[in-house]
C-alpha cells in the first residue's frame, strides 16, 4: 500500500495489544501519532517509523484516533475530558477495546456534543494474533465512518464483521463473544477434573475432543493449558477474564437476561483472584474447579 | 471387503443409531443376526442382507455381540439376565451406548462371571453420522477384546479413540463429552438471547463464532438451530440429553467433583421438559433461557 | 399411662435417633421388640425395658413395626423381603425415617401385597430431641392407620401434623423441610463470610439476626456453629445432609421443578465430603464457602 | 419527653420508611426540618409538627441530618454537592438507608473534608414497623457520634445494634441480613413448588415449618405471601431487593467471597422483573420458580 493513500491516525494503548496493532497500521503505510501512559513502548513504535504525540491532545489533532485501553475507567478518565475534546479536530475515534454497552453509549454522546464520530471496534485475537495482523474486528457505527476506517481494519485484521449502525451493537457481540469463551473454559475445566478423577489424562480427552467435535482455537488452545495447568505466561490476564464476566452479567442485567452460566463463572473468577491467580491466564479459572474436588 | 474375513455379530437394538451401525457392518462384510424389541427394524436389516435372530439367545450365540440401547435401565433388563448368560457362547459384548460408568463396571463383573468379555465403546455422532459411517468411537476394554472387534469399529466409524483398559474410561469419556455438548448448548442459549436483548440477530452472531473463535459442528449445528429457533426433527432428544447431564453428575458424585454448570444445565432440562420440549432436540434447551427473559 | 393401653411394637433401627424414640415408646407403657444390626444398642434398651427381637420375624409378629433406618437401600434391603413379609403378622409399618418419595411408593404396594398397613411419618428434631420426646412428627397415610398409631406418635413427639393420606406426601414434607435447613445452611455461610470479610464478627451477626428477623434453633443452633467453627460433635452428620439434599433434587426431579439452590447445595456438599467433613455436623458445609474465599 | 431535651433534626427522604421515622422524631420531642423531592409528604409532616425545609442547605442548617433515600445514585447526587456542604454547619449526618459499603466509605471522606461526622444506620423492618417505632437500627461510626445521635435511634427504633466505628460495618451488616431473608424467599420458594408438585398444600408446609423449625416474621410473614402467591401491596418493592441483592454481590466482589446463591438470586429476581413483578412485593420472586416448573 502507497504511503500517498495513509491516513493520519492518533493511537492511545500501546499495551500487549495495542503495540502490535498500531505496528502494523505502520506497516500499512499510515502514519501514527502514539500516545501511551509509560513511555516505554512509545519509544519501540517510533522505531518502528511512529511519532511520539506530544500529549492526548496531539492525538486528537490527527484525522483518525484509535484507542485500545484496558477498561471503561480508563477511557472515560483519559478520553471523555471536554477539554480535550472541545480543541480536537480528529473527524473520528474508533474505540477497539472491550468496554461496556452503557459506555458506548455515553460515548456516542459525549463525541457527538464535539462534533466527533464514534465507531467501536473491538476484537477478537490475542496478543499475538494482533502483532501477526490477524484479528478479527467486530465493527459497528455509523458507515459512512466504518468505510473511511476501513482500511485501518484492513491493516490490523484478517476480518472485519459489521454487526450494526448503532455501535454498542460491537460491545455487545464482544462481550457474548468472550462470555463464550469463559463458558468454554469452565467447562473444560469441569469436563478434564471429572476425567482426571475416573481415570482419563485430561490431555487425552482435550485430543478426542479437538479431533471430532469442538475444534478451534479455543478447545484446542485453552484446553491444552487446563489439561496441562499451564497457565503462564498470561496470554488474557484472568482478572480481565473476570472484567468481562461481569461485562456479560451486566449486559444481561440492563435487558432482564439472566445468564445462569454467568453466576457460576463470576464465582469461579472470584474464587481464582482469591487464590492469587488473577494475574495468570485467565484459563487458570479452572484450578477453581480442582481445588473444590480437593484434586488441586 | 470379502467375506470370508467376516465376523459373526448378534446386533441388539435397532434404534436411530443402531439401524445405521448395523448396516454399515452387513456393507463391510460381516454378518449379522438381528434383534429389536419392535420387529419393523429388524425387517428392513434383514433387506440388506441380515438374518432376524429368533430370540436374544440366538443373538448371544454369535461370536460377538454389539448393543446400542437407551439407557442403564433397557441394558440391564435385557442383557444382563443369568439365564440369557449362561447358555451364551458369545466371546465378547460391545456395548456402544452411552450408560453409567457404575453400569460399566457391574457389567464387566456379570459378564465376568459367565465368561463373556465386555467392552465398552460409545460413540459421538448422530443418526446421520452412524448410517454414514463417520462414528468416533471411543474404546475401553481388555487390549486384546479391542484387537478382535476393531474391524467392527472400522466398519462402523471413522476413527477409534482407545481410552483405556478398564471399559469405564470409555464411559467417563463420553460423558465428558456430552456434558461440553450440553454447555455449548446453554452457553450459545445465553448469548443469543442476550445478543437479541441487545439488537444483534442471533444469527449473525452464530455465523462470526462459527468462522472465527468456535468452528466445528457442536458450535455451527447447534448454533443455526437455537439461532433460529428450529428444534424439529430432533437430532437428539431433549429428554435423552437430560439423561447424560444426569449421567455427568452422577460420576461427579461419585468422585466428589462438583459441577457446577451442571446445576445449571440439569435445571434447564427440567424447565424444558416442564415446558414440553422433551421430544424436541436437545438444543430446544435454549427456550428456558429464552422464557425467563420474557423473550419467548 | 397404663401396661394394659400399650401396644406391641417391633422397633427396627436404634441408630442415634431410633434410641431414643424407642426409649420413648418404653417409657409411655408400651411393649418393644427391638432389633439392630449391630447389638449394643438393644443390650442397652433391654435395660429399659424392652425385649431383644431374635429376629426381624420376630418383630413382624408385633402388632406394629416402627423402623429408623438410615436411607433408601437399608430399608429396601432389610424390609421389603418377600419371605419376611410372607410370614409376617403386623398390622401396619411406620417408617420414620427420611426416605425418598420413591420408596414410600413402593413401599405401599410391596406392604399391601402382604395386607400390611404402611405410614410415613418422618420426624423434625435431632438426636437429643428424639431423647426428651419432643419431636414433630410428619405423618401421612391411611386415617384408620394413623389414628391406631397415634399413641406411639404421641409418646415420641410433641406434636403431629398430619399432611395427607397417601404415605408419600410427609415424605415430600419432610424433604422440603431438610432442604430449606440446607438453604439456611448456606445462606448463612455466605452472609458469615461476608461478614467476616466486611470486618463484622460473624456471632454479632448471627446474634442480630436471632433476635431479630430469623429466630428459632435453625439459626440460632446451626448460627452458633458456623459463627464459632464449630462442627463436632455431629448433630447430624454431613453425608445424610448430602442425602438429602439428592433426595430434594431427586423429587424436583421427578415432578419437573427446577431447584436452583439445591444445585448450589449439592456442589457445596460434595466440595465438603471431598475435603474430608463427611462425618461432621452438616453445617460444615459452610467451609466451602470460606474455603473458596480464601479465609478458611 | 420534653422539648428542652429534643434535637434539631434536618430529615432528608419521607418515602414510606421515612415518613414514619421522621413522625417518630416528632413524637418523642425532637424538631425536624423536612425535606422531600416531591412536596406531598411534607406537608403530611408539617401538620404533625414538623416544619419544611426551604431546600436542603436549610436542612444541613439543623445539628443533625438524617436521610433515608432509595439508593447510592439518589444519595450521591443530592447530598454530596460540594456547595451544599460547604454552607452545612450540621456536626454529622445519619444516613439510615441500605446504601453500598463504597457509598459509606466515599461518604467518610467527603463529609469529613467538611467537618461533618458521618454516620450508618441501616434499619431492619418496613414500612409498618417504621410507623410504630419498633425498627432495629444497625448502627456503626465514630462512638461520641453514636452516643450523640442515641435519642434518635431510640425515638424510632426498638432497639441499637452497634457493630463498629467504620461506618460502612453498619451497611455490611445490612447487606448481609437482606441477603438471608432473599436467601429465605428463595428456598420457600422451590420448597413450596415441589411442595405442592407433591401433593401438599403451601401454606401447609409453612404452617408446620413456622411452627416448628423456622420461626419469626420472615418465614411466616412471606411464607404466607409466596404460599397464598399474595403480592400486593408490596411491603417492599421487588426492585429494591433487586437492588440489594446486587449489593450483597458486589460486596462479595470486593471482598473475594463467591456468592453462590447470589448468582440463582440475581437470575430469580431479574426473571422476576423480566416478567413485569418489579412493582410487586419481593417475595414475589418465588413465582419465577413456579413458572420455570410450568406450574404458574
Amino acid at each position: 500500500m502507497s504511503g500517498s493513500t495513509g491516513m493520519d491516525v492518533g493511537f492511545v494503548g500501546l499495551g500487549a495489544m495495542g503495540r502490535g496493532m498500531a505496528a502494523n497500521l505502520l506497516r500499512a503505510g499510515h502514519s501514527v501519532r502514539a500516545w501511551n501512559r509509560s513511555p516505554g513502548p512509545v519509544d519501540e513504535l517510533v522505531a518502528e517509523g511512529a511519532v511520539a504525540a506530544a500529549d492526548l491532545a496531539d492525538v486528537f489533532a490527527a484525522d483518525v484516533v484509535v484507542s485500545m485501553l484496558a477498561d471503561d475507567s480508563v477511557v472515560e478518565s483519559l478520553l471523555f475530558a471536554p477539554e480535550l475534546l472541545a480543541g480536537a479536530t480528529a473527524s473520528v475515534h474508533v474505540n477497539m477495546a472491550t468496554v461496556s454497552v452503557a459506555l458506548a453509549r455515553r460515548a456516542v454522546e459525549v463525541y457527538a456534543a464535539h462534533g466527533i464520530g464514534y465507531v467501536a471496534a473491538p476484537v477478537l485475537g490475542r496478543a499475538e494474533v494482533a502483532a501477526g495482523g490477524g484479528l478479527n474486528v467486530l465493527a459497528a457505527g455509523d458507515p459512512v465512518l466504518l468505510d473511511r476506517v476501513q482500511p485501518l481494519f484492513d491493516a490490523m485484521g484478517r476480518q472485519t464483521w459489521r454487526v450494526g449502525d448503532e455501535p454498542d451493537r460491537a460491545n455487545t457481540t464482544k462481550i457474548a463473544c468472550n462470555y463464550l469463551i469463559a463458558c468454554a473454559l469452565e467447562s473444560m475445566a469441569e469436563a478434564c477434573t471429572l476425567a482426571e478423577a475416573g481415570g482419563i489424562e485430561p490431555s487425552a480427552l482435550i485430543d478426542i475432543l479437538t479431533h471430532t467435535i469442538l475444534p478451534g482455537p479455543i478447545y484446542s488452545g485453552y484446553g491444552a493449558m487446563i489439561a496441562e495447568r499451564r497457565y503462564e505466561p498470561a496470554g488474557f490476564r484472568l482478572v480481565l477474564g473476570r472484567k468481562d464476566v461481569e461485562l456479560a452479567l451486566a449486559t444481561g442485567a440492563a435487558h432482564h437476561v439472566p445468564m445462569a452460566f454467568g453466576g457460576v463463572l463470576r464465582d469461579a473468577f472470584i474464587d481464582a483472584v482469591a487464590h492469587g491467580d488473577g494475574e495468570r491466564d485467565w484459563s487458570a479459572v479452572a484450578e477453581s474447579t480442582r481445588r473444590r474436588a480437593g484434586s488441586a
